[in-house]
């Protein structure tokens, strides 16, 4: 009667940066893992560390009691877990998705940042297959999901939360169920509004200290220890002196975000003009050619060079 | 010979909620300390513990090696230091300004928080009479000017600023020389700018999370721990929760300073977009007569009632 048995088969689809990590994390904790990637290479390292490779997105659901999902953006989440609108229109036989594997009872936990609306969608969806969708973004960087300390933030059904739960502590040090499906992604586009606009004041408050001819790390050594201190401040600001551009968190994934967070803000009646202007700064730092730069990069919208 | 009198004497003008427990500071040290304050009234707790009264700035000038200011704005600290312009223009005889009592060798140390163009203005106006004056503007507020734990960035004379540093250590933690005269206070309009910024990023982000009914508190715990965090927010973000508006700082002078640092941009032709939006909310939040509130008013801007 071994005991590793007793652990339920878990799915992970999207191996990119962050995906990977997690996943290895359910793995290394005795978890029976299957995994697909687009790109099939991806999964090569987690195969060799004992995980099933699979052949679709489908094919995980039907092998998982857990299915966990990481993509870039709300359109690849959909084609993911409900399948290419085009192939459901047309009744494709070859049906690949999530949706078309999964069985009742199972839960399908995504750990991307998308649309708040597109996890209740997605919910709405997966419900009536009895199905429990769960939004659960996660903050913390590649070096959150390595160091399993990423804080995730969840949205959805109660109970399927607190099934889920030893699961997410693998990769998490802080999870907070946030209220009913869209919650999580909501909270996610909270934390990206003040994100993207610490960094916009870091770039414009260094600008004028630029521009005065001020001592830029001994500047910043004195206002960061005080009210006016910030993560960024304290962990991306020396980066943008030294000109290190290197991604933590990549500047087009940061302004996807912020497009996220203003159109849930804009289906609320809600303007919110400071995130606006944040948008329109990450969009111009993208139409520099500096979308896979990291976050800091945002000073080169302010600075002289 | 008592060792006491080794320590020079020196002077305090603006005994305000910041510049009464400063200058405490100095008197409990065993420097002899004389005052002065238009409000005759907030000097007697210094007078009660030691300190002289004098009838004008120029009577502190005349008795003090080191002159301390701390007034509100950069008209009223030109009137302290070097008197009212008609009466200047007038050769009135009743001359009360510091500069008219201050002997040479003494170092003016202004506390205050003004243009650093005012700044330069008067130590080039000092300098003719051989006197040092330092900008040297303060973070921390009411209760780091009470705990001595306050951040000093100042400007001015190099050697005048050792002279004045072990003056400093008495009111404050951390104490750096930005550079010459003026680059105190742009250290300052910095240190404004970035609070500011972050003031208005999270009257914005709690904006939408109120829209999306979400648990304030919750949300706030969870975004604060990762790269969203701020000292606003641990801080500040509790009290605007619970409609606590008392002011740490007031909104007025918020304004007031957001005021410098846009003026000091435009003087080195650079435009600050974020913080002119900054500035549109807090004069708005002056004009809604909350100036007198804490900066965590900001989110009246923002939240609905």
């Amino acid at each position: 009667m071994p005991t590793t048995t007793s652990l339920p088969p878990v799915g992970y689809i999207g191996l990119g940066i962050m995906g990977r990590p997690m996943a290895g994390h359910l793995l290394r904790a005795g978890y029976p893992l299957t995994v697909y990637n687009r790109t099939r290479a991806k999964a090569e390292p987690l195969v060799a560390e004992g995980a099933k490779l699979a052949d679709s997105p489908k094919a995980v659901a039907e092998a998982s009691e857990f299915i966990f999902t990481n993509v870039t953006d709300s359109p690849d989440l959909e084609s993911v877990i409900l399948g290419e609108p085009a192939a459901a229109a047309a009744h494709c036989s070859h049906k690949s998705a999530v949706i078309d594997g999964v069985r009742p009872g199972s839960i399908v936990i995504d750990n991307s940042t998308v649309a708040p609306a597109t996890a209740k969608k997605i919910a709405d969806a997966l419900a009536k297959k009895d199905v429990f969708f769960l939004d659960a973004p996660v903050t913390g960087g590649e070096k959150g999901a390595i160091e399993a300390t990423l804080a995730i933030m969840v949205g959805g059904d109660e109970n399927a939360f607190q099934r889920a739960l030893p699961l997410l502590q693998k990769m998490g040090k802080t999870i907070l169920h946030m209220g009913p499906s869209g919650n999580g992604q909501m909270t996610k586009a909270i934390n990206q509004i003040l994100g993207a606009l610490h960094l916009v004041a870091m770039a414009e408050a260094f600008a004028l200290a630029q521009a005065a001819g001020l001592d830029l790390e001994k500047t910043r050594q004195i206002v960061a220890s005080g009210a006016a201190g910030s993560w960024m401040l304290s962990n991306l600001a020396p980066r943008a002196f030294a000109g290190d551009f290197r991604p933590g968190f990549k500047a087009g994934l940061q302004n996807k975000d912020l497009r996220i967070a203003l159109e849930a803000a804009a289906e609320l009646g809600l303007d919110l003009p400071a995130t606006r202007l944040a948008r329109a700064d990450f969009q111009r730092l993208v139409d520099m050619g500096c979308a896979d730069e990291g976050t800091q990069a945002i000073v080169k919208t302010r600075w002289k060079r």
